[in-house]
Parts: C-alpha cells; sequence; structure tokens
C-alpha cells in the first residue's frame, strides 16, 4: 500500500501506540485525584506539558490540552471572540481556511460579528495590503491558517505578526495543523498569541492535541466545568492520549531534522513529473509551498473516479480536506486562488509524510499517467 | 493495591486498551476519506455507534460521540439552551450536579438566562412538586443527574420525565455518566432527550464518551467546522477510541449482569460497618442509591490527612469528585443535602467497580477503623 493521504491523517507511530497503552494501564487514576497514583498521573501529565511547551519554545503553562484541531480552532477563535466582544465585534481571517475555522466565522457572524474574509492570490496567500486597510478599532482578532490542508501554500504568518506588532490589542491565532514538523513556526518570532497543532496529523493519536495560549491571553471557555487546563477546557484529562502527544511530537521533529530537505525533493520530483503530463493542471503553488502536499486537477474526470483507480492499485490519494470530503462541488479554496470552477470540482490531493519514499512517488507518477491516459480514452 | 476510586475513574480493561491499540495501527485513515482505507474505519465507526445505540436502546443516529463526560455535559446544555432560546430563557437543574453541568448553569446565568436550582432532601432526592412548580412557559431545557457521583443518591429520572411528559416542549436532558451499568437507565420509558455517558467511568479510555440526541431535537453545535457527527461534534472522530468505547460498554454491562446484586453487598457491608465506627458519620443515603459510592464525614479530622493515611497502606479513596477535589472548604452536594459545615468539609468517598471483592472491602473496614481510632488519638 501507498498511503499518500498524510493531511487527511496520519499512521501512528508504533511507539506512540505502546506509550498510550502503556501509560493508560499504569497510569490510570485521574490526575486530579489527591491520592498518590493520581500524583503519579499527574507528573506525567506535567511533564509531556513542559516536553510540549519546550517543542513550542513556549511555557508549560501557555499549553492546554485539546481533543484536536477542531477542537482547538474552536476555542482558540470563539473564546477570544466572545471574551473580548465588549472592546469590539470585528474580526479577520482568508477566505481558505480549514472548515473548523470558516465554519466558526460563519457562526460568529450569524451571532452578530462582522467578519473580514481576506482574498488570496493564484499562489493561496494573502496580501499584507488588504490585511492592513481591513483593521479597525473594533477588530479583536486575526486567525491565519499557516499551512493550507488543500494547497499546502503558505500564509507570511511572520510578516503579518509584524503588522499586528502595531496593534497590541488584537490577538493573533495561526492554525498550525499541517505545518507541525514540515514548516516551522517561530512562535516568538511571528507574535503569535494563540497556535492550534493536533496529534494525528503528525503520526499521533486521534483525539489528541494541544492549544498555545500565550501568558495574558484570556479566552470565554467552550467546556464549563472542572478546574483543568487553566479553567480553560473542562474535563478529565486524557493523561494517555497527552503523553502519546509528547512523543509523537518529539519524534516527528526528530524525523524532520534527519531527513532534512527528503519531502521537498519527493515535492519537487511529484510537481516536476505530474506538471508535464498531459491533462493535469498542478494548483499548488511551485515555491514558497510547503514540501507534502501537492493538489492537481484532471479536467473533465470525476475525483472520486479517480481516487478509485488508484485504490486499485493501492494507493489512497483524496480530493480534498477529510473534513469537507462528501461535500459535493468545488472546493471553495481552490476558487479563492481564482482556479476556474471544472478544474476546483476535479482536484486531487497528495499529501506525504517522512515515512513515504521517492520509490512510491515513482509508482505513484507512473499509476497516475497511466490512469489519465486509460480514463481519458473511456471518456472519448 | 486497593482502588476505591472508581468514580474518580476506572482501569481501562485489558481488552479495551488492546482494542484501542489494533484499531489505531490497522484501521488508522480518516473516516471521511473517500478511499477503501476510510471506507474500512467509517464501518467499523458505523458498527460502534450501532453497537452503542442497541446498548442503549436508542438509533445509531442518535448517539453523538464525544471527548468525554464534560464536553457531553456542556454539549447537551448550552446546544439545547441556545438552539430554543428564542422559544424562551428558563432553565431547570439541580442544586447537587457534577461541577460540568453546575458550573455550565451558572456560565448561562452569566449570559443572560434565568435558571431554576432545584434543593434536595436529606436523601440528595429532588422534590417532584418542587420541579412542577418551577415549571414556567419559558423553561426549554430540564437537566438532572441520575447518580449523584459523591453520594450516590440516585434522582427518581423516571416520574420526573412523567411530570415532563405533559410538558413535550421541553428538552429533557440526563447526565448517567455515573450510572452506567451500576443504575439502569431505561431512556424511552423515561423520556430522555438527551443523554451524557463517559467511557473511563466504566473501564474504558479517557478522551471518550458519547451523547445520546434524541430524533427530532437540535442542538446548538459547540465545534463548528466539518460535517462529522450529524453536524453537532465537527473533528475528525476518534475511531479507535469510539471502538473501544463500544468494547467497554458492552463489557460492563455483562459484568452488571453477570454479578448482579454484587456490588450492593458490598455496599451494604460498607454502609453497616462504617456506620457503627464511632466519629464516623455515613452521608450516603441507606437506601434506594448507587450500589458503588459510598460517602461518609470524620469530623475533625481533615479528608486529605485520611486520605494519605490509607494510602499508606495502599488504599486508595477521594474526598469528592475529582473535577473538584483541589477546591477547599465544604462540599457544596453534601451542603445542598443539609449536612453541617464540619461534616461536609470532612468527607471521603469510596467507590467500587465490578473489579473490587469483598475481601478488599474488610481491610478497607479495619484499615478506616484503626486509621480513625489512631487519628482521634493524635488529636486529642
Amino acid at each position: 500500500m501507498i498511503y499518500f493521504d498524510n493531511s487527511a491523517t496520519t499512521r501512528p507511530y508504533e511507539e506512540v501506540v505502546q506509550t498510550f497503552a502503556a501509560v493508560s494501564k499504569q497510569y490510570f487514576a485521574n490526575p486530579s485525584s489527591l491520592h498518590a497514583k493520581g500524583g503519579e498521573a499527574e507528573r506525567l501529565l506535567n511533564k509531556a506539558r513542559q516536553n510540549i511547551a519546550a517543542y513550542m519554545d513556549a511555557e508549560p503553562s501557555e499549553i492546554i490540552f485539546t481533543s484536536g484541531g477542531t477542537e482547538g480552532n474552536n476555542i482558540a477563535i470563539k473564546g477570544s471572540a466572545i471574551e473580548n466582544k465588549e472592546r469590539g465585534m470585528h474580526l479577520i481571517t482568508t477566505m481558505t481556511e480549514h472548515a473548523s475555522v470558516y465554519e466558526t466565522f460563519n457562526y460568529l457572524e450569524s451571532i452578530g460579528f462582522s467578519v473580514t474574509y481576506l482574498n488570496v492570490n493564484s499562489n493561496g496567500q494573502i496580501s499584507l495590503e488588504e490585511l492592513e486597510n481591513s483593521i479597525t478599532d473594533k477588530t479583536t482578532l486575526v486567525s491565519i491558517l499557516h499551512v493550507n490542508n488543500e494547497t499546502g501554500a503558505v500564509q507570511p504568518v511572520e510578516e503579518i505578526g509584524k503588522i499586528l506588532a502595531a496593534h497590541p490589542k488584537i490577538i493573533y491565532h495561526v492554525d498550525h495543523v499541517q505545518g507541525v514538523g514540515k514548516v516551522p513556526l517561530d512562535l516568538k518570532r511571528a507574535g503569535i498569541d494563540l497556535c492550534t497543532i493536533s496529534g494525528h496529523k503528525f503520526h499521533g493519536l486521534k483525539g489528541t492535541g494541544a492549544l498555545y495560549v500565550r501568558s495574558g491571553i484570556r479566552l470565554s471557555p467552550l467546556f464549563t466545568g472542572g478546574e483543568q487546563e487553566g479553567r480553560i477546557r473542562a474535563g478529565t484529562e486524557n493523561v494517555a492520549g497527552i503523553v502519546s502527544l509528547a512523543k509523537a511530537m518529539r519524534m516527528t521533529l526528530d524525523e524532520a531534522k534527519q531527513k532534512g530537505s527528503f519531502l521537498k525533493e519527493i515535492h519537487s520530483y511529484l510537481y516536476n513529473s505530474l506538471s508535464s503530463v498531459p491533462g493535469i493542471a498542478v494548483n499548488s503553488p511551485q515555491t514558497g509551498a510547503a514540501p507534502h502536499i501537492l493538489n492537481f486537477s484532471i479536467d473533465g474526470i470525476k475525483p472520486e473516479v479517480f481516487i478509485h483507480t488508484l485504490e486499485e492499485q493501492q494507493i489512497y490519494v483524496s480530493t480534498r480536506s477529510a473534513c469537507s470530503s462528501k461535500k459535493a462541488g468545488a472546493s471553495r479554496i481552490l476558487l479563492a486562488m481564482g482556479i476556474k470552477d471544472s478544474l476546483a470540482s476535479s482536484a486531487i490531493r497528495i499529501s506525504l509524510s517522512y515515512e513515504n519514499t521517492m520509490h512510491e512517488a515513482e509508482i505513484v507518477v507512473e499509476t497516475i499517467k497511466k490512469a489519465v491516459k486509460n480514463l481519458k480514452e473511456v471518456m472519448r
């Protein structure tokens, strides 16, 4: 099997699953319990929080554990917008956010907030000028997707941070879910206040994630209840999940360090090979994009048909974001980049991880070439 | 080790941990992915949903998976209150709810809702008359804790359901987190619209849970984003967690069936033995209470001191709800039952599971007797 759908989810590292199982069995007590077994679980939890904070160059008290990227984005955006609504009800984001951000801003509009959705150019990037012009004295939040989950387009998060530095009351959230281990992010240098990550996108487990909340930032909680996670996220902590998240993050960052430009090489090969196939239009930007996502369209071929053709060869790719895969019609992301409807409706996404190989990429390119040729003949 | 803190959390069944690990490895694909691997994960997810629905005598479409009890209660209560706020902004609950319900109603009050907190008698039960008198034409939600997590008091959920049957527009939520496998609940007979359960309270994993949402009930979602879980709970499903939840539920219900009145026997033994110890006052109701929770106070002894004395003998018990364990002062639950402050501030909770034995209970009683005697002498 060739698994090229790593932006939908990754195969968890064997060690991550083992860690989860071991912690679940040996440290099953509730970390809030006052007895020694609770204390042992609490120490493990704190250690995981310290480790993740260190990987993100943050303080342990700035890390809040969540059940994943959607929850992290919802806590960050609703929590910030609602906490600061007396100061202002204008929010800024982009046209090409993940559903968990985009739909959350749509919801906030429905309850009275005003939202500016920044346009993107053909490379999927916003205009810094448009951002600057959109800021009003009622703006309380800017939320930007670091690495686009459909195209790999990377937003200039540091330059955005420089603009926002002149507006210290605006909270700056970055959805870094697709970036961990692939596109480095320096929270301090970019002046980021809130940052979402999700375990299952970097060989961790589903149901795990974290939100960086810069010291001093207050959020209205989504879950009210117990006093866990600085009262931002009530509920018994998933200790085994949290420890496994720290493990997955360390392993991914180590792998990224060791394998260096490895993904970039596969990406370039895929970009160049697929660009030259007649009938294929590559939608991902050629330069400045993330090294693990390549989006392309085959005009006139339904993407579901193409996916099933590849899966006969045990090759697994996707159409768009898994969270939006069952929606019919054109990709909102590709349309925003100015890609025409017929191509935006027939997009295929390849997404890589460090577990993939160049040999796999070669097989995939050959299979795609044959499949396009055969399907085009059938369609004729 | 004698683990008598099962209402804080339970040790997961070995098979549950194995199931989680096996599913995480073999069915890691995103169930929303259109390819065959996504389809396999989706089928597993659907199977787990069918099983849990069957255990709860519900339809699969009525089961929404969550990250646990706190999330389930928050979705149910905020989701229902906010969805129906045009119809009315009056809500009813009790004085003795778990923090994830109580604090959620406090939050709703802070944003303009009016909440009636029903009183309880010395057995921890509400008055049906007070409930009936509290209902107004602006009431949209009644939320009742089935089994109290500190005392084991059981609310008359079926009788409450009968009263609410005369008010079909009022939504009826039951927090059944402490009840699964211990105190049976017939959702249909009690006329329940929303019901929360949590995996780690019945030997499942932390980070897993479900919310029953009766067909036809609409909820405003807490997480907006993808279209998962009937749009009530966006985000990639924790497939392995969900399958392990179904496994834990089946195993717990099987164990309850096989072991019958086993917990009740241990509970009676503990009740009778501890009641007769000079200086101990049992706070749990003698009859009509859940068979797995026994709450008692030792006047004049700090509960933390007592817990640490027991833990020297490797016996683990707790003071109150784990979610509130780090709060100082008297238990809100015990005060509501009319228990005096000095006793409500010195409460100890024993909580059992089917994994415990009568022999353990005998050791615990002897150890408690000695500890009370020694501590009383030290205090004198």
